[in-house]
This record gives structure tokens, sequence and C-alpha cells, in this order.
């Protein structure tokens, strides 16, 4: 910051025209700019695992339950499994309580040609009778190697934030793991990939089960 | 845009002391912000699986090579697992040649007590002679019941990339899964996800192998 103001003082010395009023005027410009961004993206480091006292991080379990309790309207959550999370499904219940709607897309059970023996989707449909529930089939007859697994994982609260990671709905994603994630607030990005998952749907990639 | 404007000449008619230039040089001052903001910070959607005209986005494949390529002289790679991915270990034979100093966490294999079979540390130790490994093994004796992974998958180059994502290094995960990332550069994420893995291995919770 020194060797900003330095420069700055620097650069009015040369500039002989420009009066302390200017010079006031242009800073005052820059800094309600500052804060216009500081308001419209923020992004946010999220992890699970040992912390140290050294980098303060934000935990997954928190955030996601944030992001699940700031949806107004619309939240979409694109997870590989979903065993029982307490807390995630209180916040999940809060949702549907206040008229949000929940569109989820998990990977199908090994029953319904998926690639895990869990099944997530009527565990949750038991649980939140309201929620569209979507799968990805289309495609996956193409190789006979390997079908392609819905490995995202993300929450998506009406185009505003999202919450993108490597931890899917379980206990050891939220308490024991190592996970990584990041957390973004206003921007574009949020409302991009809103509009992907949308997009997914439209295109009949992803469809309602 | 045409609504900013509008704001702005009103508040200046109520500003009846403010000249044409100080609203120069405000704007000017604002400018030069949302430009510096623009170097210093930004964020892109990272995407493998199917996608669709409507909305762009980036391939996992393509940012991780990105994010290695552009190293110059730390790259910190943490993954659940590495299957060979050719363009993924060219473009670290690459960072070698360069003299990029690697580390590596990944999730112990199972005949160390990890939890997947195929021992990633050591594949790669065969392709790159010079990379450290490190893993996480301390504190696992605290739970009989789940040992805590490595499930975390980021890759960092010098404090100023982060690629954070779902995505393993497998060619599954380049090519057929839906995965979600996002591809950060510049600004604090970067550097304090950096010092976190530091700190993690200066408080010796991951340990070099």
């Amino acid at each position: 910051d020194k060797d900003m103001i330095d420069r700055l003082l620097q650069a009015w010395r040369k500039a002989k025209d420009v009066t302390p009023r200017d010079v006031a005027f242009s800073l005052r410009g820059a800094s309600a700019n500052a804060s216009l961004r500081d308001k419209k993206e923020s992004i946010e480091l999220v992890w699970t695992g040992p912390s140290t006292s050294l980098v303060p991080v934000r935990h997954t379990e928190q955030v996601l339950c944030e992001v699940i309790d700031s949806a107004k309207q619309q939240l979409f959550i694109v997870s590989f499994v979903a065993y029982q999370v307490d807390s995630i499904i209180s916040a999940l219940r809060r949702a549907t309580d206040r008229k949000v709607q929940i569109e989820v897309l998990f990977e199908n059970s090994s029953e319904h040609g998926g690639r895990i023996n869990h099944d997530s989707a009527s565990a949750l449909r038991q649980l939140l009778s309201k929620v569209n529930i979507y799968s990805w089939s289309s495609g996956k007859q193409s190789s006979k190697d390997y079908l392609g697994a819905v490995h995202a994982k993300c929450a998506l609260a009406d185009g505003e934030l999202a919450f993108i990671t490597s931890a899917n709905l379980t206990k050891a994603a939220m308490e024991i793991n190592m996970e990584a994630g990041v957390l973004v607030k206003g921007g574009d990005l949020p409302s991009r990939l809103q509009d992907h998952m949308n997009a997914l749907i439209s295109t009949k990639i992803i469809e309602k089960i």
C-alpha cells in the first residue's frame, strides 16, 4: 500500500495541472468502485479436514447449509451420493417450507444402471416429497467399457450463490475427509452454472425421474 | 448501465458544487480501479461432460494442463487417484524440465493403509522421479470405523492460479463423467490455499513419503 501511495505521489508531481480536489475525486471514484465490486462478487475457500491455526478456512457443512438457507426461489444440488447428513436434510426441509423449488441431480443407483449401491434418489425422496430429482442417462449407451458418472458436486441458490466442491453429501465428506471447495457469491459464475444446469434439462441430457 | 448513468446524473444534480472536472476525475478513478481488479482476480467455470451450445464452459483437462504449464516455481497437486492421463503426465514432465518444484498429495494406496487399490504414488514416482509425494496419515488412528480420505482435488501454481474441482486425475474424469470445477486466477484465494497446504506440511499433518 505504501508503494502505491508513493507511485501516486510521483505521478501527481509530474502532472502539474492536477489539483488536490482532482485527486480526491479520483480516489473517491476508485474507492466506490472497489466497494461495489466487493459486493458484486466474492470467492471463499471451503475445506473439510484437519485445520491449522495458520490459515483459517470455512467448513464444508456450514457453507452447504448457508447456501441452502440462502435460497429464496430455486436450489440446484448436484452430488454423487447422498447418505443421511442430518444438518443438510434439515436445511433442505426448511427450504421446502419456504416454498423454494429444489432440483437435485444424483448419480443413478446401480439398480437403475448407475454406479453406486445406495439408492440416493429414493432415500431423499422419502424425506422430501417435493424435490425434483433428475438423472443423466442419455448417451450412456455409447460406451460399453465405462458409463460416465455424475461426479460433479455443487449447490446453487437462485443463480446468486454457487458452491463447487469435491465433497459428496456424506458424513465422511462433512467431517472426516480432506475436501476442498469454493463458495462464489455474486458475479457471473453462479448464474452461468445455473444456466448450464437448466440447459442440461432443456436439452434433455438430464431428465426428471 | 443506463440505469447507473441516470443515477449518476440525478446525484450530480443534487450536488451543486461538483464540477464536470470533478466527475471526470472520479470516473477515471473508478475505471482505473475496475481494470486493476479485473487483472487481479478472475474466476472461470470448468466442466467435463455433455455440453450444450447454450452455455460455453471450459474443459477440465485443458484447464489442468494450463495450470501445470503456467507454473514457474511451484506446483501443488492434490488428487484422490492418479491413473495414467497422458496429457497431464506430459505437462508435468514439461514442468520438471522447467525446474518447477512439484508437490503432490495423494490418498495412500490400500497396501499403505489408504482406501484405494491402485498405487498412485508409485505409478507417478516411476514417471517423475523428482516429485515430492506427500501422504496424510497422522490422526488416522483416532477412528477405527472410518479412516479419513484425501478426497480434495486441486492444482495450484505459484500461489497465483488455483483449480478446485470434483475431477480426479483419471481418464473418466477428463473425458466421460460430469465434473464441475473452478479456476481462480489472482486474488487472495490461490495464495491462501497454497499457504494452507504449506501449513499442512509444516505442522506434519501431511508428510513426505
